[in-house]
């Protein structure tokens, strides 16, 4: 059995939270200084620890193993989203470093901008071969506007070619993360083998009204935008049970009322809408049935109500046996202790699913507490979760 | 009869157009030097008809009749919203001027700040003594911030004496003004004598969940604001209408929800509701009404969900004798097309009936427009409009 050095395991993830420490997190967005001196620190210790480091023209690093497959691919990202915690990405990465070190025929994989501060995962999808120059040369950063390939140049990437993941090189890839989340620590848990990683279907709801006075107005007269908003959102409420499953989620995060002033009747509402699963086909009939909610409100209301897709992202189920490898390493190490659950949240394992076997195991975040410099999780989680890892890496390797 | 120049009184509305003029309508925000400039103009036309005019510390304007009495006020107000319309306030203003033109024992008067840039109804508030001091310190423009003592410096009238309106000295209170609504267009109507000036009860309800990540949190576990706004809303939707009289109005104008991205489950959501209605017995229904709404959503949901009065402003149903002379006018000179309606908006008329009989008359506004450039009634309408309140004027002094 390959035994795994959590102690190490540990240390390396306090070196590489020096780089770029911000109180007890770290502030690393994607090609400042501070991202780039992490690739390059992560590039010696993966040449350390006998691979071949390279980092290619969007600043994605792989390190290969020398030796004959069967290989696994082991990673996560290494940026940050500002002011943020320690193991967002760094945990995922460096436990790819801890699993080559203890002797396994794995590469390990740090994808560029996971946290889209230019855009939507760019470097796992470069890797796995869906993203095109295009995309690249229209990207900008989505607060400052600064182009993508200004950012690449100053980061000194320009002119690097960019890597593709040879699906036939791997059997798989596994990616360690925090829950960012708090199911696993309510349910006083310290381990979760991953199901699957949610879809997320995104839409944009706008009803139109008519701009009045709220005095001159009659109730009879009325076109109110908000009012319309309201009946879609309470059919919803009243209707996505019914056709959800078991754990689905849907949220109205966005809604913008025009020109939202006291004494004037709004003339438009704007919401953007999602619900997530790990099922395409409960995706499907909630799509069906926001369809039907909003030619409902739109054919009974005085307001015109229309729907748009924004967005869909596929849904992963996680490859059975690497999640079966997981599930028996968990309840080895840590039995009663771990749960299986989906992941509610997107990662790059999402996109390399689509060109090999994928599976995620998660470790508890405290207070659920992700994207700020306070993200923590205990050192013994962090330990048992490398371990887990590492006994379902081996044992999936000789499946 | 007293005979009404309709033709001067054309003139005077079309003279006092051009200052300020914006396209085909006026720009004289409360203490530019447009809305000077149209102060002073009114006052030489107070003296020209035999008035007594003055100005007093807030600019308010006053021109006194002579003679003996009893005697009527009759006026509005001669400032505008910015870029707005030719004819709001300044008909009712220029309507006093024709009726003392006329001969009949009238004082004219333009309340300052009707259009609310620097607080709410200063100018009248003031001349019936409901304005003190602290008031007019803390007071500043609402969008600039400017302190209204540093805007009256510049005006000119700092140090002037602020006028109270005496009571005793007239037997009641006029205003002329355009509808700001379609509801005579609609009707086809030309003329509409006022029942009374609605009250306005405006309310803030907070809605206090907790801001979560979309992906990561269950159902079960989410304390959604905007779930917990949409419900309070629905149920106003399917109880307001059992406790509403026959005119009154309930809006939702303003609802913010934060932090109000995509991906994050709404904290917190912030509503200003109001309703409006003639009675103040039918206000204090809705209140109470809108009390158990709040209540009841707030045991039910998972989010804490409070309501706090904002403001409101008493309803004032118009003096009965000064209706019907006013009704009388409107059968004789335009029988079959007026109509008896509420004002759904404020005006000064609701602060001076206070302390005396009060009434107004509405003529129609084109495509229900106000507050724009745009704006605009009929000379057909506007002509007609003096003409019945000219004998309404004089029948109810007589009577």
């Amino acid at each position: 059995m390959a035994e795994v050095d959590t102690a190490r395991f540990l240390a390396d993830l306090h070196e590489l939270r020096k780089i770029g420490e911000f109180r007890t997190g770290v502030h690393r967005p994607t090609y400042t200084p501070q991202d780039m001196e992490s690739r390059r620190w992560l590039m010696s210790r993966m040449a350390e620890v006998g691979l071949e480091p390279s980092i290619d023209g969007l600043g994605n690093v792989l390190g290969r193993h020398p030796g004959e497959g069967p290989r696994l691919l082991v990673g996560s990202h290494i940026e940050t989203q500002n002011e943020a915690g320690w193991l967002d990405g760094a945990l995922g990465v460096v436990a790819g470093l801890a699993l080559a070190r203890a002797g396994l025929p794995v590469d390990v994989v740090a994808f560029a901008d996971e946290e889209g501060h230019f855009g939507s995962f760019l470097g796992s999808r470069s890797l796995i071969g869906a993203l095109d120059e295009g995309e690249i040369d229209a990207a900008r950063h989505v607060l400052t506007g600064q182009p993508l390939r200004e950012a690449l140049a100053e980061a000194g990437l320009a002119g690097l070619p960019r890597l593709r993941l040879d699906p036939a090189r791997y059997k798989g890839f596994f990616e360690l993360h925090i829950e960012q989340g708090t199911q696993l620590e309510r349910a006083g848990l310290r381990s979760g083998v991953v199901s699957g990683i949610v879809g997320v279907s995104l839409w944009r709801i706008t009803c139109i009204g008519k701009q009045d006075h709220t005095g001159g107005t009659t109730m009879a007269e009325r076109k109110d935008a908000t009012v319309a908003a309201m009946r879609v959102l309470s059919l919803i409420d009243e209707r996505f049970p019914m056709v959800a499953a078991e754990r689905t989620v849907w949220t109205c995060g966005r809604l913008a009322i025009e020109p939202n002033a006291p004494h004037i009747i709004p003339g438009r509402a704007e919401m953007i809408f999602q619900f997530r699963d790990i099922d395409e086909a409960v995706l499907d009939r909630m799509g069906e049935c926001l369809k039907a909610i909003v030619q409902e409100v739109d054919r009974r209301d005085a307001c015109s109500v229309s729907l748009e897709p924004v967005s869909r992202s596929a849904a992963a189920i996680s490859a059975a046996p690497m999640r079966a490898a997981l599930e028996t390493a968990a309840t080895k190490h840590a039995n009663g202790q771990w749960q299986p659950m989906p992941s509610g949240a997107i990662h790059d394992a999402q996109h390399v699913a689509r060109i090999m076997p994928a599976a995620m195991l998660f470790t508890p975040s405290i207070g659920g507490i992700s994207h700020h410099w306070s993200e923590d999780t205990k050192e013994e989680d962090l330990a048992l979760a490398i371990r887990i890892l590492a006994d379902a890496a081996e044992s999936y390797l000789s499946a």
